[in-house]
């Protein structure tokens, strides 16, 4: 593919950043702007005791300056950018955050921990804080695009690669940083990007988003001072573009008409790997309809696209970790429970006995007609009935997202267990009116243990 | 180029760093590691109080954890990572320090600077340091060699992207990592590559070996508490050899007989660029034989590389800065002062009435035949006489290296006027015996204010 670049692509953004107020954001915008902020919380608070962070905070927290930021779900405080950093690994570590389809990236985990600590130090009213949320996920985003896919195709983990730049534009939109010293926050951050593909399936996956985070933040707060850098660095010869990817477009940064980006957010309703999420909409679907439980099943049959088979095949899972590699147990745990959180992928529910024997209950067959959020379902009971469905998008994806209702039931499975009970309201209520509040704050000090 | 790609580079890496005792070091690389050591030491204290230095603490000296550790030729403290991105800051800043000619690499700042906080922060002896620093260097330089030429064209800066490595390696020696964690902390370092070309000519060039030490440190901290990442990182599809370069050829990583690449670092005599190093060494070679003052000057007569001209060619510079582009300046300085240190290319020098007439005294002739480090220089005096030198290796290159005296000398004049006198003589002794030493840390002790 030939690039087409523009000679001005680090102005035209750094305008963008700085230009959009609050007021100028649609009611579109805002309104999912606050329903990634209720995900993200969620996911950071389910992941602050996963053996990730225990790890992360054992070795780095000798290191830790001053109280200043609270680790969500956890009971320990740390300076504002060893906060980004916990923060965002804590969000990305159940690989249950949002997605953005089309360019792979998860946009809040790197740019929600960086402003979250800077609105825990220096009080910032709501709409500041969502402006600058959403500025930052759309800077990412439009880069993303810009370098879409030839930038993930060479093997980056574009969420740490990208979402350098959301974190620093929206942490330098939120300390008044001037036109010049964004660019410089620009080029401090494309001077750090973080992540390649080759670390997933260990805690370094996790740790992209949260040091993406961390890098923006200190960009911005280095820019501030007046710390130089390039003007130009996304578009230079050898500045970010050019050099991390084989070819770019840089129409999705510069165009004023670009959609917003936010609104094709996607979140999670179940905690394992997108491709089986339509299995599991599907079984779900069927026990609600017809009152359906473990004992009233003969046999369960699927047809799925062909991916599901090459990631999910395991058969007999032994783990929590094993499970979500498992179209099988993703079917019997979707039957029998009803729901598919980190409850249903945890290593009891793997061994359970109920649940091993639902699993053989499973045929799967592939159907390259499919799509990829597609699946049919077919229940045979052994009172003789059968039961089917068709889902031609699964609930998640951006054809189907997550009704507010259903993200806001996620965010409080995930506090069980972490927060006391009654803080996940709690949480819920500031999120929901963020664009009043006087301290945004709050927010990260109400989801502290 | 095709890419030569061993299977095993992560592995026989690990090997070559755990495995290198040091009684397995040459007594030449020994000694190396020591001109090394005292020329990184005099450039860090020399760029304590740049501009760049008081702009990077006070934007994140409110975020600084425990005073673990000194920031040198200063008087604050900081926590480990932090000296670690400060330190190396303020060896690269003055852009004095070491460099490794072959890939550009500049060995010493991203390795020094994480594991002297380290030596503060628990006593290391001597011997353990002077392995760990050789080994963090020779990590580097062979994993630079392997992507060179083409991961520097791509647009790289391979002192930040490399130097994560370096410090990695020497951090994880040092905390005694196992196998499979040091080959984890290779992981995590190579998932934090720092530094573009874009960024040379702004205090982000300096920022990149300072972040690179950091993330290395990081990387290893990391590693030792089991955080775990890829065991495959350097030559896996999506690693980053693969990722980062267009070719590679893994040999220089994986052959035993691959060269102590130490034995090639080469420190600078002067304070600026290396292509005006020869008219500089001719001018002080001619002003010492006969006895040269600026008042006997009737002409200078310089012929050089053409490289020469492309970079230095500012006539009538008025700033420090831009004197350090002026071929002009530098030779006018050589003669009139006998050096090229920091002072002669202060803002004082570069406005100095005797300086800017004898700079118009300066005639550069280009000559394609003369090799990089070479260099014609006549003087012509008002008496009528003149006099001429070829410099066929001007000092400072790999072929005519600066003594140690020059390098204690060097030491000595970065210390001038930012440590209390005496300080130089005590760094010296501690650095000329760190063999010896209980407590390497004293050597960062000995360096601040």
């Amino acid at each position: 593919m030939d690039s087409v670049f523009s000679n001005d692509v680090t102005h035209k953004l750094t305008h963008f950043i700085l230009g959009t107020r609050f007021e100028d954001l649609p009611a579109a915008v805002r309104h999912e702007a606050e329903r990634t902020l209720i995900n993200w919380t969620g996911c950071a608070i389910g992941g602050a005791r996963h053996e990730t962070m225990t790890k992360a905070i054992a070795a780095l927290s000798p290191f830790f300056g001053p109280p200043q930021a609270t680790l969500l779900g956890r009971r320990e405080r740390a300076d504002i950018l060893h906060a980004a950093l916990v923060n965002g690994i804590s969000s990305h570590v159940l690989d249950f955050d949002d997605t953005h389809i089309e360019t792979a990236i998860h946009p809040a985990a790197p740019v929600l921990p960086a402003i979250l600590g800077l609105a825990e130090h220096a009080p910032l009213s709501g709409r500041d804080f969502l402006a600058a949320l959403v500025v930052g996920i759309e800077t990412e985003l439009r880069i993303g695009l810009a370098a879409t896919p030839e930038h993930y195709r060479a093997g980056w983990h574009i969420t740490g690669t990208t979402g350098v730049f959301g974190a620093a534009a929206a942490s330098g939109k939120l300390i008044g940083l001037s036109e010049p010293q964004m660019r410089f926050a620009l080029g401090l951050a494309a001077a750090q990007p973080v992540g390649l593909q080759e670390m997933f399936g260990s805690m370094t996956k996790s740790f992209h988003p949260g040091r993406a985070a961390q890098n923006g933040l200190t960009a911005a707060l280095l820019a501030r001072q007046g710390f130089t850098s390039s003007q130009r660095a996304l578009e230079a010869e050898r500045g970010w573009l050019k050099v991390l990817s084989s070819a770019c477009d840089t129409k999705p940064i510069t165009d004023p008409a670009t959609p917003w980006q936010i609104l094709d957010n996607s979140y999670k309703p179940f905690a394992c790997g997108l491709v089986v999420h339509p299995v599991i909409d599907g079984c779900i679907r069927l026990r609600r309809q017809h009152g359906l439980a473990a004992e009233m099943i003969e046999r369960i049959e699927v047809a799925v696209h062909p991916r599901v088979m090459e990631v999910t095949a395991i058969a007999e899972p032994q783990s929590g970790l094993a499970a979500k590699f498992s179209v099988y147990h993703a079917a019997a745990v979707a039957i029998a429970e009803g729901a598919a959180g980190e409850r249903e992928f945890s290593d009891a529910m793997a061994c359970a006995p109920g649940i091993a024997q639902l699993r053989r209950r499973v045929a799967v067959a592939i159907d390259g007609r499919l799509g990829k959020a597609q699946a049919r379902v077919a229940i045979l009971l052994k009172s003789g009935a059968r039961h089917e469905v068709f889902v031609e998008h699964a609930v998640g994806s951006v054809r189907n997202p997550m009704s507010d209702a259903m993200i806001e039931d996620k965010l409080r499975g995930l506090c069980e267990g972490i927060l006391p009970p009654g803080r996940a309201e709690r949480i819920l209520d500031l999120c929901r009116r963020a664009d009043t509040l006087a301290d945004a704050g709050d927010i990260a000090r109400s989801a502290g243990v």
